[in-house]
């Protein structure tokens, strides 16, 4: 212990040591829980057991259906935040960086590690995608990635034939995990392969595409 | 029906029409089997159901374990089989391509189009990697990969800080499906983001990559 830590220690004392409040705490558990089943949702889908959420987060399933009666509530609370997060950071990107394929970088790997791959619930069939929250969520993500690449396009610097579909298909599928224990220690190489792909989206264009652009139109029909 | 067909039809006749031969019959069944486990595993990992793949064979459960007793026989089938027919492609390939990128492009589509991703119960812990059957295949596979990066690093047409782990992780990860079935209709996009990915392969190189190169032996390492 430093001596900071001694002098703190004394001062506060374990007799002093303060009682949380409920509700700080309930926030806590709630926080904890949608973390807990965002990392759950990236590595098994939205298929996964509530109760290993649960011990995940370290919780008891009791305090897991207090908070999240059943998977499709907690599911929206994971998908809509995780937007959130992603929303926001996407936006304090493009305020923050001046060079436009800079920005987009950043992006994607702020996105990786957000887990946007957790968003995959999204597109199964009992997932609730024409929630307002939601949509007020995906709206003003996809309004950021829009930006982030009309402005890399703008500057010369992305290649004309790509859309934002086809950035958020590749980043969903390079963030994944691969099925079965045995890949999951891939998560390493991550960063690096979502860089090289970044490099085959610079301007100039070093190939024809084959197929057409996907658009973030193409992912929300795609969704059943 | 053509004037052609007409007269082979009138020629055979239905009393002349061969009866097959049982083993052609069953090693058609074997073959059919297989390459709807093959499919499988790339969508559900190596704990697809039996029965579902007898379903998608089109064969009766008994015709399916009469052929392969176990799930982990069968398994062994479809790992052995993907990595002999990529070998064999790759080995093609680079015999008929001049151009070395070129060459290492049309392996890249050919490995996606023979369900590469299927490969993945190989990393799981039931599977038996050191079967020499596996073995050898793998060996022949890693060699023909090997080959092919190493022709394009010499000719100045690979980036130097890439390993051919890096090119079989995001092939993996870039030819599966996303989990929940509303994903699986990205497939129509994996050939074009495989061919974005190529493109940051190429060199010169575009960027500084995070981390250090995946060799085959970083994932022959990562299973357990």
């Amino acid at each position: 212990m430093t001596e900071a830590a001694v002098a703190v220690a004394a001062a506060v004392g374990p007799g002093a040591r303060r009682v949380p409040r409920p509700r700080a705490d309930a926030l806590r558990n709630r926080e904890r829980i949608v973390a807990a089943a965002r990392e759950m949702y990236v590595e098994y889908g939205s298929e996964a057991p509530l109760d290993e959420i649960a011990r995940r987060a370290g919780i008891g399933n009791a305090t897991l259906y207090r908070h999240f009666p059943d998977r499709h509530v907690l599911a929206h609370e994971v998908v809509r935040s995780v937007m959130a997060r992603v929303a926001d950071q996407a936006e304090r990107i493009a305020a923050e960086e001046p060079d436009a394929f800079a920005a987009l970088r950043r992006f994607v790997h702020t996105a990786a590690d957000e887990r946007i791959g957790a968003l995959c619930p999204m597109l199964s069939g009992a997932f609730d995608r024409k929630h307002p929250d939601v949509e007020a969520e995906r709206r003003r993500l996809e309004g950021a990635v829009e930006g982030l690449m009309e402005r890399a396009r703008q500057a010369g610097r992305l290649r004309p034939d790509v859309e934002a579909g086809d950035l958020m298909i590749a980043l969903s599928q390079l963030t994944r995990p691969l099925p079965d224990s045995g890949c999951l220690t891939m998560d390493r190489f991550v960063h690096r392969h979502l860089h090289l792909f970044l490099d085959g989206l610079e301007a100039p264009a070093r190939s024809e595409l084959p197929g057409s652009a996907a658009t973030l139109e193409d992912l929300r029909r795609a969704a059943p």
